[in-house]
This record gives structure tokens, sequence and C-alpha cells, in this order.
């Protein structure tokens, strides 16, 4: 999960009177930001400052965050989709690589491992056509009904970037990559294995043998998660809101599994924390491997000394 | 599911010019409304014209819709709990029993069953100490945390007005009602089981013997499905984000189900529509009983002739 943000007091100092995505381009701040959980929370892994749809305008659609993204010209024709570019995002947006670069070194003796991510194809698309972020994509999965060869053509064009942006970031010394579903969930099960989870098999198939695992988060996907199981990831990162004892004895042979806690109990006092983080753990004993994690990131009212607690927590089970 | 709704253009032109609480009060358009369904898209039962905050101005709380429910001074004090009445329904609400006598009488000549329905007492307190709707009710989760004897306390008069609420409403002649629990999913099975299942078990307790059998809905429920099938609804009411087929094997013998097509599918073309009531029907034929159902309410944007489709295609399986 991303772990910078707007909970960090340092974070928003870093971020005074610089727009976000003028802040993803700015290398000296996004490597300042990626780095400010490990002293000030104690992560014990890093991962890149930036967003999903970091490498979106290079395929020529103009955006903005207020504060999730905002597609000025929404991709709802045809003729949209063909005019989009799949650029090389070595050229579309160097400075990603550049961060990386920069993290690796800093994180070299600190045996800190460090963490890239895309946006799942799905997601991406999700936004691009409904236009931003919403409750029920209801624009979205009306063309899903209407016109299904368009908005597949559109996840053929994000499946292609995503694997050369995904591969790309490993090239530059990522030692993991997530790639993040947050919209799939929405789908029943059915549509599920037909606008997302091919996806995410290709992305999968194509990583295969790089020196990277991949992790994948589909939001709220408790209802397709033996589909997540079967994606290719060598990682299911869970949200909270799945049985974790069930997962973990249904698909724990399978994948290794992270997460799950749910961001906001970090409201709670530091003992009731320490024992959910042992609870949580208990419950992922099954499974061949568990990364203790929040099951979404921070949110800007979590309290900082709840991360801590949180991180403290997972050190305290050795 | 609601069926009356801003879809329907008969709809909007009853609401014209009047409040939506008003509307709820106006007994002769409620019923107007609660009706158009029948005949304008084929629907073979009734469920009141209100809204589940019917209930809560009646214990002291200062309330509006734009359009969810937005509460004046949020519930966040001890003091403010205490405050709260639990008022007699039939006192407090008269109307909602006046449009439901004038509902049966309308509906008696064309065996065309009635349902009413409530919040249920989760959901009713997420909204009254978040304040509004909210993506992940923080400051809710924050309380639940920090002070759960509080909303304990409130989730017990919640839970004895909608007890009283749904007996009044069975009185005045509900054949069938529905409790919804729309936030309740967005909890971990744990906090599930703590907060959202025991009152539900407490309601349907309550509700025992009584002529009208209980429709649960908790929307987002997958991850909880076994519970739901104990809380002792007669129904279990689910959205799309289930497998059904499997929950129709998994708690089909318990519970009889209710659902699940995604109202954004009512996009699709007619012969799709009735391609996926079929296959709706057929997943949760291990069931006891199904009632075909979408898995929410329409949407403002759901195409009329979507929602005939749909009426149409259940009709046609006979």
């Amino acid at each position: 999960m991303r772990q910078a943000g707007r909970y960090l007091p340092e974070y928003r100092e870093v971020r005074k009177g610089i727009s976000f995505l003028d802040m993803c381009a700015d290398v000296p701040r996004a490597v300042q930001v990626s780095l400010q959980p490990i002293d000030l929370v104690g992560a014990e892994a890093v991962i890149l400052f930036q967003d999903i749809f970091t490498p979106i305008p290079g395929m020529g659609v103009d955006l903005d965050f207020a504060p999730g993204p905002v597609i000025a010209e929404p991709i709802r024709e045809a003729a949209q989709i063909e005019a989009l570019r799949v650029p090389d995002p070595r050229e579309s947006v160097p400075y990603v690589f550049e961060i990386l670069g920069r993290l690796r070194e800093a994180l070299a003796a600190r045996e800190i491992p460090l963490l890239g991510f895309a946006g799942a194809p799905f997601t991406l698309a999700a936004y691009l056509i409904q236009g931003s972020g919403s409750k029920d994509f209801s624009i979205l999965k009306a063309m899903l009904q209407q016109r299904p060869d368009e908005v597949e053509a559109l996840l053929e064009k994000l499946t292609q970037l995503t694997i050369d942006y995904l591969r790309a970031q490993i090239e530059a010394g990522a030692e993991a990559v997530q790639l993040f579903d947050t919209w799939a969930g929405l789908l029943d099960p059915a549509a599920y294995r037909r606008w997302a989870h091919p996806y995410h098999q290709r992305i999968a198939g194509a990583l295969q043998g790089a020196p990277a695992p991949l992790i994948l988060y589909v939001q709220n996907g408790s209802h397709v998660v033996d589909s997540i199981a079967k994606s290719g990831a060598d990682v299911v990162s869970l949200d909270w809101r799945v049985e974790l004892a069930q997962v973990a004895r249904d698909i724990g042979s399978q994948v290794s599994l992270q997460g799950n806690l749910d961001p906001c109990w970090l409201h709670a006092p530091r003992e009731r924390i320490f024992e959910m983080v042992r609870e949580m753990a208990d419950a992922a004993s099954p499974a061949r491997g568990h990364i203790l994690n929040l099951g979404h990131g921070c949110l800007p009212d979590t309290p900082v000394e709840g991360v801590k607690a949180f991180t403290d927590a997972a050190r305290a089970l050795g």
C-alpha cells in the first residue's frame, strides 16, 4: 500500500505549493517522500511514490487530480481509443525510473526492499471511460454491455502499456511490483472473469521469470478470490473484507498473502492494534507466506501513532 | 429494492416542486409512486415509498436529504445518544401506516404483495455518527474502536426503534418486510459479527411469528454471507458481488434468496438481459426459494426499457 501521504505532516510539508502531478515528476521530492515512512513510521519496505495514472498522459490523455483522476475528455468513442498511443514509458515518464534508481541507491545499505506498482487495465479503463471516480461507474458499465469490443480494445492497449511499464520498473530497480485493481471488485464474478482476470493473467505471464514477484490487489474482491489466486501473481494482497483464515486455507498453498487490517482500525488504542496484528498473523498462518500490511492505504486522518503501533506490533511478532 | 425513483419520468413528474422529506409524508403522492412500477415496468410486488431515515427525525435528530441523508449535528457524544428518544412510530410517522393501508386496499384485487422496510441499526448509526454518506466512514470507525460502548448504546436504541417500526408496518398491512444494511458490508468479518449481526438477530427474533417474512439485505456482504444466513431472516437479498451458484449451494437450504443482477446491466440489449435473467435463475436453483430481483435499486440513469426487459424475462421463465 502507498505509505507516504497526507496522514504524514512531513509529507504535507514537502507537498506544499506543488500540484500532485508536478510532485510525481519532481525526482528529489518523490524520492524524499518515498523514504519518509522508513524512519517516521518504521516501514520495512519502500514503495515508489507515484500514481496509477502516471503513465496515462503519455497515451495522449489530458487529466488532472482533484484529488482522484479527472479525465478532460472521457474515452467513449472508438476513434478516441484508436488514437491512444502506447508509449515507451522509459521515454514518456523517464523520471519514474530515475526515482527508482535513486531509491535503490538509498536503500542498498539498509536491506529494505523497493516496490514498484501500476494500475490494472480494468481500473485505468474505468476512470478513462467514466471520466472520474464514481460510486456506480454506470457509464463504464453501460459501455461494457453495449460496446464491449471497444472497451476490450482499450483494455488491450492498457495491458500492453502496463506490461512495458512494470518491466521498465523492474529494470530500474524495483524488487517487487504491485498491480492495483481498485475497481474490478465492482464487477459480478462473470464480468470479472471476462474484463479483469484475463488481463491480470496476461500481465503475470509477461513478467514470469522477471527478478521481481508480482503482487495483485483487487479492492473489494472477496467474491472473486478464487480467480485472483489463479491470476499468476505470486502474492495476493487482500483488503479487510475477507475472512482471512478461510482465504489462507483456500488459496494459501498456491499464493502468498498480503494484508489486511482495515486502516481505520489504526484509530484504536495501541494495545488493541497489537492484538489485531497478532490475530491477523494467526489467521494468515496456513498460507505459504504472509506480508503483514494494511488492507488499503492510510487515509488522510489516519493517526501516525496508530501506524507506528502497527509496525511495532509486526516487529514484536518476530 | 426500491422500484419507484428517478429513473421513471412519471416519478419525476410527481416529485416536481416538493422536497424528498415532504414527498415521504405526502400520503397520496407516496401511494401513487409506490404503485407506478406495477404498470410502468411490470413489477410483481410493491414496496412502500419511504426512506430508511423516515423514523429518525422522531428520535430528535435534525436531518435533510442532499440526496443522501445529511445529519445537522452528527451524533458523537454520549449525551447526544442519551438524549435520543425512541418514539412510537405510529405517533411519530403516522403517514407511513396510512400509506401502507391505502396500498393494501389498492392491491387487494390484484394479488400483488406489499413490502415494508427499514434501515438496519448499523447503517442508521453509520450515517448518524459520520454525518452523511462516506467512502470510508472513518469517523464512525474511529468511534467504534475508541468508544464502542457509546456506539453500542446508539445501536441499542436504533434496534428498539426498528423493531417497533417494522411491527407497526406489518400491523398496517405489509406482507413482508425488508431490512437494509447498506454499510455493514464495510466491516471486516469480526467487526460485522460484533456490530451488525447481533442486531439483525435481535430484530429477526422479535419478528418471529409475525405474519410477514423478513428479508435481509447487506450490501457488499459476500464476505459475511455465512453470518447473514444465520441472522434469522427468512430471505437473504444479495447484490451482484457474490458467486450466486455457490451461495445457493452453501446457504440455500437454510434461507431463500433474492437478487441479484447488477442494475447497470439493464443498459444491455434486451436479448442479453433475457439471457442474464435465465443464468441468474439457474444459478439460484439449488436454493429452497428465489425471488428474481436486481442486486440493488435502479439508478437515475437506468433505462426503463431495461427494467421492462427484466420483468418480461422473469415472466418468460414461467
